[in-house]
C-alpha cells in the first residue's frame, strides 16, 4: 500500500485525535501516503479529502472533539452512495482505510467491503464502550470521569442538603458509564438497561437506608435503563418517598468533550496504530481492539453482532459497598 | 461579646466551608467562644448548635458545600418558631450571630433582629451573585467556572458535529452566571432576565451568522429568562432554524458544588471575618460586602430590596465578540 | 486609523489568547483592518506580520499560551532595531499598536513611543499582578488556581504523612501569587518579598504550633523572597527543626499554562477591547486597566515606574486564619 | 475470622480511601468486626487502633491521601517491633490483617507472617505501579493524570516560546509514570530507569528534530534514569545544544495527591474487597492484584522479589508518534 485514508465518524470521543495523530504518524513512519477525510461517510462521497503530514496533526493529542470532524451519514446507507465513496478512493489511488467510529461506522464499513472487497480495518472510537472486541473504546475513560466529576460535585450539594439525587448519565444501550461513574462515586444504586431494577426495590433500598446514618444518596441511571431516565424514575417513585427531597440531573453531552485522560490517548495511539499497521500487514473488514492488554482483531461482524456483557463483580460491589 | 454562633442558610454554595472557618478562628483570635449551628435556622429553633474550636475547621477550606448543612425553614417565617430561636440563644448566652446565606437568610434576619434586637451580621453566600451591596458573594465564581468548563466540553462535541447548542446555566432572577460564563465561553448569544432577547433576534443571529465562517454555536440562556429555559427556548425556535442541528444542555445542580475558587476561598474567608470583626464591633442588622476591594456594611433592607444591576458593557461585548 | 497591529511580548499568560481575540473583533467591529505579529518586538523587526481576520481567533479563547508566539527582544532595545520595527509599520501601513504584556512590553513601547510618536496602548498580560494601573493581570488568576490546585494535592500528601512542606510558587518581585494561593490553600506562612518573613519567626512558628492539634503545614514561599526560593528557605531552617520531615515542592513553569480561568478570559476580553478603542479613539502610550471594576488607562511610565503595593488586610489574614 | 484490621503504610496515593472503605464495609458484609490502625506499623505497634464502623469510611473514596495516615517504620524492621505489633492483635483478638502499600508493606508483612503465622493479605497501594503480581497499582491512574496535566500546561507555555521542556516525574526504580505521561503529553522523548538513553541520542533527537516544523519540544525524565534526574539531564546537554532555550520543570509532591480517578476509585474498591474477601476465605501472604481484568493473588515473596518489565510497545510506540 501506497496512499491510506482516515476518518472519525459517529458520536465524537476524545482519544479520537490521538488515535488519528498515531494512524497519520504511523503511515508517515512506514513511508505511506495519508489522507484525511472530513466530516464521515459523508465527507467521503463528496471528496472532501485533504493530504496530511506529521504537523497536521501536531498539538491534538488533548483536545477532546475530532478535527476531521464527523457526521452521520444516510447518503452511505444508499447503494448508490457506496459507489460514489468508491469512485473518490479510487480516484486518488488510494487503497485503504481506516475507520474510527462505533456500531455504525463498522456497519456500514463491512457492507462496503462486502460490495467493493475495499480493505478497511477500524478503530472503536465511542464513549459508551459497549463494543465486542476490546475491552475498552476510545473516550470511554474520559467519559466515566467528567460523569464522576459532576457526581462528586452534586454530592457536595446534597450533603448539605440531606437530598436523594437522580443522576442520568449517558449509555443508551448499555451500562457501562453508570456502573463505573456509579461506584466511583459512591452511589447508593445504579440503575442499568442491562439488568432490571425494579421500583420497588429502589423504593426499599431508599427508603430503608441499610446505613442509618446516611442523609444523602445518590442514584445513578443510564439513559438507556428499563424503567426511563432519571426524571421517569423520579416520576414512578416520588409518590411513595414522601418527605424525601428528591432531585434529578441530567449530565448530557458535555460527557462527550474534554481534554482526554491518559488512558485514553494511550489507548487512542495503541489503537490508530494498530489499525494501521493491520491495514498495511493485509488485514481487512476487522476492527483493532485491546483484550487484556493486547491487540487482537475481531472481525466487524462479530463485533457488531456480539453483546458485550457487564462485569458481574462490579454489579455484586454496588450493594457490598453501600452498606 | 462573649459568645457568639455561626449559621449556614439557603441553598449551598462553594466557599461557604472558607467563610465559616473564618468566623470561627476570627472569634477565637478575638478571644471569642464560638458556636456553629447546624441546618440553618431550623437547627437554631431546635437547638442543633455546638461548640467549636481551631481544628473543627482545619482541612475545609477547600470542600464545596457546607459542613453546617444548610435549609431553608418555614418554621423560622412563624413569630412561634423565631420565639423558640431566641430562647435557644438565650439559653447558651450566646450574644450575637452571623448568617451566611441570600436574600432569604436575610429576609430572616432582618424580621428576627426587629422583633429581639438580637445583632445579626450576614455573609453573601450564593452562587447567583444577585446580591446588592456587594460586588461578588460568594460561590459565583466557582459556579461560573464549573459552567464554563462543561461549555468548553460542549464545543468540543458542537465542534465536531457542525450543531447548534442552548445551555442551560442556573440563574432564576439573575443573568449573572450566563453572561460571565457566556462571555468566558465564547457564546454567540446569551438569554438572561434582566434583558429581553426577541425570539426573533435569535434566530436572526443564528440563521444569517454573521461570521460565515462559523458551522458551530453556543447559546448559553440563564433558567429564569423571560423566554423560558433552554428547552423552551428550542421548542420556539426549532420550527424556523430548519436545516440546523439543535441539541439542549441543562447543567442543573453540578454549579453549586465543587471545590471552591481561589477567589471563593478568599473572599470567603474575608467576609466572614468581616462580619465577625463587625459583630463584635458593634454592628448589627447589616451584611458585610466587598465593593471596589473594600469591606463595606450594608443593612439587610437594603440588600434585599435594591435590585443588582447586570453590567452593561458585558452585554454589548457579547455582540462585538460573536463578529 | 484603518490599520492596526497586535502582538503578545514577555512571559506568556493564560488569557492572552481571549485578549487578542477582543483586540481583532473588536477592531473588525469598528471597520479597522487587524494585522497580527508573531514573536513579539522580534517579528515587527523581521516583518512576521500578517492579516487577521475574525476566524483567525476562532475557538482560542479557552487556549492557554498565545497563538501569537512570544519572546524577548533584544534588538528592540537597540535604536537600531526600533527603526527596522518602524519602518515594517510604515510599509504596511499600520497606523497604532495594541502591544500585550507587562513592565519590559511597556518599557520597550514607551521608548519606541518616544521616538516616532507611533501610537500604541498596551494591556496587562502577566501572570504575576505586579503593574501598578490595574487591580488585575492578564494570566493571575488563573495562576493562582494552578498554584492553589497543586497546593491541595500537596497537602493531601502532607496530611497523610505529618509533614511540612515548603512550597515555591512564581513571583519574582513580587507576592500576589503566594499570597492568594496561600489563603486559599490554607498556608500556615506565606513568605513575599514585599515583607520580611525572619527565619526566626518561621521556626518559631512551625516549632511551637499555635494550634496544638496540627500535625501537617504548608509554608507557601514567593520565588523572590528575600530569604530565598523553598530549598534556601529549607536549607536555612532545617538544623533547627530536627524531628520535622520537611519537604520541597517548586511548582515551576506549570503556573504559566492551561485553560484561562473565566475571571482571565473575562478581563482578557475587557483589556482587550478597552486597548482597542482606546488606541482608536486617540489615547496613546498607556496601558488600559481595570480599577475598581472600571476600565482606566494609565501612562506606560506610571505602570512601569509605580509600584504596586501588597494587600495589608490579606496578610494580616493569613495569622488569624491559621490559629 | 471475627475481627480483622486493615492499615495503610508507605507513600500515599490516592484510592488508598476507596480501598479502606472497601475493606471496612466488605467485613461489615460478611459480619466481621472491623479494625483501623493508624500510621501504618508504627500505629500497630503502639496500639494505635480502633473501631470502625460504616460511617467511619462515608464521603471518603473521593479523597486522596489515607485517613488511616501512613508513616514508614523503623521499629518494625525490629524483632522486638513485631513482637510488640503481634501481642496488640491478640489483646484485641484480631486474627487477620489487610495492608494497603507496596514493596516495603508487603516485606514487612512476608517477615512478620514468617514469624507468627499471622494471616496477612496485602493491596497494591503506590502510585509507581512497579509491583509484580498486578497490571495496575492503586494510585498510578491519578499520578499519571495528574503528571499529565502539567505537561499539557508547561506545553503551552513551550509552545508559545519556542522552548524545549525537560519534565521530571515521580519513578525513582520504574519508568511507568514516565512512558504514560510522556505518550499522553505527545513527548518528544522519554527517559526511564528500565531503558538506557544515551545522552548523544538525546542532543541527536534534539538537534535535528526529525520533523522539522517542530519549534518546541517536551522531554519526560523519570527521577530515576540512569542518567539522573531532569536537573542533571539538563547539565550535561547543555553545552551541545547552544541556541536552544532549555528549562526544566520537577513535577514532585503534587503527583502524590488529588482526587483519585475513576480508575483508582474502581480498581481501589475491587483490590480491597478482594483482599478482604481473601483473607476470610483463608489465603494469606499473599497480595491481591488485577490481571487481565481478573482478580489473582500472588505470594509476597514473588511479588517483592519479581521485577515488572514495561511495555516493550509502549516504548517503540514513543518512536513513531513523535516523528
Amino acid at each position: 500500500m501506497k496512499k491510506i485514508a482516515v476518518l472519525t465518524s459517529g458520536g465524537d470521543a476524545p482519544g479520537m485525535n490521538a488515535c488519528l495523530r498515531a494512524v497519520i504518524r504511523g503511515a508517515i513512519y512506514h513511508g505511506v501516503e495519508a489522507y484525511g477525510i472530513k466530516y464521515g461517510y459523508n465527507g467521503l462521497i463528496e471528496g472532501d479529502i485533504y493530504k496530511m503530514k506529521s504537523y497536521s496533526v501536531s498539538n491534538i493529542i488533548q483536545k477532546g472533539g475530532t478535527i476531521l470532524k464527523s457526521a452521520r451519514s444516510t447518503e452511505f446507507r444508499t447503494k448508490e452512495g457506496r459507489k460514489k465513496a468508491y469512485q473518490q478512493l479510487q480516484r486518488r489511488g488510494i487503497e485503504g482505510l481506516v475507520v474510527i467510529g462505533g456500531d455504525g461506522t463498522f456497519t456500514g464499513a463491512s457492507v462496503f467491503h462486502e460490495e467493493y472487497g475495499f480493505p478497511i480495518v477500524g478503530a472503536p472510537g465511542t464513549i459508551d464502550n459497549d463494543l465486542y472486541g476490546t475491552d475498552y473504546t476510545i473516550g470511554f475513560d474520559t467519559a466515566v470521569n467528567t460523569a464522576l466529576e459532576a457526581i462528586d460535585k452534586i454530592r457536595d450539594t446534597a450533603n448539605s442538603h440531606d437530598r436523594i439525587f437522580f443522576i442520568e448519565v449517558m449509555g443508551r444501550d448499555s451500562g457501562y458509564i453508570a456502573i463505573q461513574s456509579g461506584i466511583g462515586g459512591g452511589a447508593e444504586l445504579i440503575m442499568v438497561p442491562e439488568t432490571s431494577t425494579s421500583i420497588d426495590d429502589v423504593i426499599f433500598d431508599l427508603n430503608q437506608g441499610r446505613n442509618t446514618e446516611k442523609t444523602s444518596s445518590i442514584v445513578v441511571v443510564a439513559e438507556g435503563d428499563e424503567e426511563g431516565g432519571a426524571m421517569e424514575v423520579v416520576n414512578k417513585v416520588k409518590s411513595r418517598l414522601k418527605g424525601k427531597d428528591l432531585k434529578v440531573s441530567i449530565l448530557g453531552h458535555m460527557q462527550r468533550g474534554g481534554a482526554p485522560t491518559a488512558m485514553d490517548r494511550i489507548i487512542g495511539s495503541r489503537l490508530g496504530l494498530a489499525a494501521l499497521e493491520g491495514l498495511l500487514g493485509g488485514k481487512k473488514n476487522m476492527m483493532a481492539g485491546i483484550i487484556n492488554n493486547r491487540v487482537v482483531y475481531t472481525s466487524f461482524k462479530e463485533c457488531i453482532n456480539t453483546a458485550k456483557p457487564l462485569e458481574q463483580d462490579l454489579l455484586r460491589m454496588v450493594k457490598i459497598l453501600s452498606i
